[in-house]
């Protein structure tokens, strides 16, 4: 039987785990493959440094086209990140027949489009299951067995990093910049960790699940972003009060052929399977309608945990090739000709129960004034906490509401924070409790 | 391109829900699959009940053989449960060079590698998604994406009747057989509830998890299988006062090609995530030598949830034969000749953590004997809670011990029994505290 032969660009930590992978599991891939995967080669400008593992000689170059222009590499695994030169690299590849498996969301959110109709043009495949959620098969759950389900849902806790600041500001009760000078110093946090607190690196994520999910392309730039550096550790122990724990969760929804698309951060019951989800760890929770809710949890990140899921890609297509199948795997669940661009809506138009924070001056009539200006604006109050009275100080007002909608909420805010008993610019953190 | 037509055998709930997906989510279907999956035949024994679906006329019939001969039939879904006659069907089926898609876990645990040899020989799949955890697509997980793992553990809640009366019992205090009788009055269970409240049915669907996790053929009455019969209400109480819940578990272990595979009530941290998993939910837990732990949750039962995961196996065995792949998708994960028959360690040599429960005279001295019997069989005492005095009344000690060998325990509290100090015979739980 007809050996694969895998090339990799780009030899950082993910790229040392697929080489240990390959070479530490070679028997029971093949017990599982029938045949033996092997790695021909692997391009990286660095061919200096010590990774820890051993090659074949002449394995190791710094040459790209080693890789991309080998005509006996079956598989190129992409691994550099970023736009450029991954982009380039990996439209190379599918323009000389190579099927391609990447873990970079960045490509995929900006450039997915271009990448799958190359990938269809050139009549290979282009697999990505460590772009989203790291070793969790959530993508090859979508594309394999819940693919007779229309999706309502798609909840994901999807960078590590914002889910070990929150789970520690919520155990702790720690400060954003604290946790994340720590998490820096821990390796858990980048240097610049904007794409991750910033909440860029979810959004990304998101934008994969809903094309797989909804059959919709996203353009990136539709997603609604916020990140989680106004979280106070306050509003954290609030949200406990009334039983909820904030994370930063990304959101896709789909309904009568229009999608929401936001990634902010949300407050969700404790009882709910993603309050669960601690530290680094990331899950998805996705709503069918007849398979009904399905999460899945595992490590999000990782050399280990993203190698797993960048060979369970290869070892999909090298089934395939062993196969000669004519048919390739519809990467996005939908055939790409059946991915239409449905309207997202627009983020002043979403309902949903909303926390809210007014800080003000601690007197008599205070709360009635908050509550007319609410009421003005049709948004009920469900819940609210009485903080400690400190007559003539500065004390929070916290409540939650109703459903109500987006565009209320801020004007009602706006308005709100230009009354006189005022001291502070109010916050609001959205709500999902519904998440059946 | 070619249409691809279904068989259906069993006419039940299951099969409705079938007949709903397919009729419900044909366009969406079509737009994954990119060809229609139409629905040929159905075969029952009763043609008459209105199961609330329209059906083609000349689609139901009372006949198999107008299935399983039915030369226009590319996939048959077996979906009449039980031994006999779903065993002859299947075979049958696969003799005709048709593909089969089953539920039926207690055909699979005891004719498993039958049936796969059967498909192999004739050069088709027989997929069975739907026969473990419902809805939730653990095994094209395994198969489809974790498949360069090496696995070490999987855990599962597979059962939800046994999962709801625990839940019950847990939240509410209740006792088991007052929940039983409730939740057969809910339908959470059975007339004849032996097969769930006994493990039986959750020991079906260990063996297949065992088989595609550690490439071992599994005989069914090698696993150690225990009910949740003798839980009581006061053990349940005393396990959440350590921090524990009580769930039945499957558990399979693999360790220098020896397992273990057992199904018993099993005491696991609150902090766990399979601890969450409240009512008739499934769950199952496995942990990789990449991936790590990957955890997913879902409904392990009704008719909608096993309904999409048959149907999910129809749309992979459908895209298999649109590109005529001459590679069949290993079913097992394993290729069939590639797996093997590892030895069971007996379940006298296992090692765990127990929790153990003596119910005891309350006078001086009675827990210097217990801890000193407990000594003697080399059982360490690792946390205890002291009952409420009663003199001269029956009190419990419980308490939880170290690693210990079964059958030190089982030695250790028959002698323990036969004091003349102990009241009633002793109860010991299982522990697992290191899912990792």
């Amino acid at each position: 039987m007809k050996e694969i032969k895998v090339g990799l660009l780009g030899f950082g930590t993910i790229g040392t785990g697929v080489v240990k992978v390959i070479q530490q599991n070679a028997e029971v891939i093949s017990q599982r493959l029938g045949t033996k995967l092997t790695l021909a080669a692997i391009a990286d400008r660095d061919i200096t440094t010590d990774r820890g593992v051993v090659l074949e000689p002449g394995v190791l170059t710094d040459d790209a086209d080693h890789v991309l222009t080998n005509p006996d590499i079956d598989v190129v695994i992409e691994l550099i990140g970023g736009y450029e030169p991954a982009r380039t690299f990996v439209l190379k590849a599918l323009e000389n027949g190579k099927h391609v498996v990447t873990a970079n969301k960045a490509l995929l959110a900006l450039y997915g489009q271009e990448l799958m109709l190359a990938a269809e043009k050139n009549n290979v495949s282009l697999l990505f299951e460590a772009a989203v959620g790291g070793g969790i098969p959530i993508l090859s759950s979508i594309r394999e067995n819940l693919c007779a389900n229309q999706f309502s849902d798609v909840f994901g806790i999807l960078n590590g990093t914002c889910n070990y600041i929150l789970t520690r500001m919520t155990e702790n009760g720690e400060d954003f910049s604290d946790v994340l000078a720590d998490a820096q110093e821990l390796g858990y946090a980048e240097a610049d960790p904007t794409f991750d607190i910033e909440g860029i690196d979810t959004a990304h994520k998101l934008s994969i699940l809903m094309t797989m999910c909804f059959g919709t392309w996203v353009d990136f730039d539709s997603i609604y972003t916020e990140g989680i550096t106004r979280i106070t550790a306050l509003d954290i122990q609030y949200a406990r009060q009334f039983g909820y724990q904030i994370k930063l969760l990304a959101i896709g929804k789909q309904e009568d052929g229009v999608v929401e698309a936001r990634v902010h951060p949300t407050m969700i019951p404790d009882t709910y399977s993603l309050a669960e989800v601690r530290g680094v760890l990331n899950a998805v929770r996705l709503i069918g309608d007849f398979v009904g809710p399905v999460t899945q949890v595992g490590s999000g990140a990782g050399m280990d945990a993203t190698a797993s899921a960048v060979l369970g890609d290869v070892m999909s297509l090298s089934r395939q090739m062993l196969g000669e199948s004519s048919f390739l795997p519809p990467a996005l669940n939908y055939l790409t000709k059946n991915i239409t661009t449905l309207p997202v809506r627009a983020m002043e138009d979403i309902t949903s129960p909303y926390y809210v924070r007014v800080m003000v001056e601690d007197r008599p009539g205070v709360l009635a004034k908050i509550a007319a200006t609410l009421g003005e604006y049709n948004i009920s109050i469900s819940s609210m906490i009485q903080p400690e009275r400190e007559l003539g100080g500065c004390v929070p007002i916290v409540l939650m509401t109703h459903d109500a909608v987006e565009s209320d909420v801020r004007a009602a805010l706006e308005k709100i924070d230009q009354l006189d008993i005022c001291r502070e610019a109010s916050l609001f953190i959205r709500i999902e409790n519904d998440l059946a």
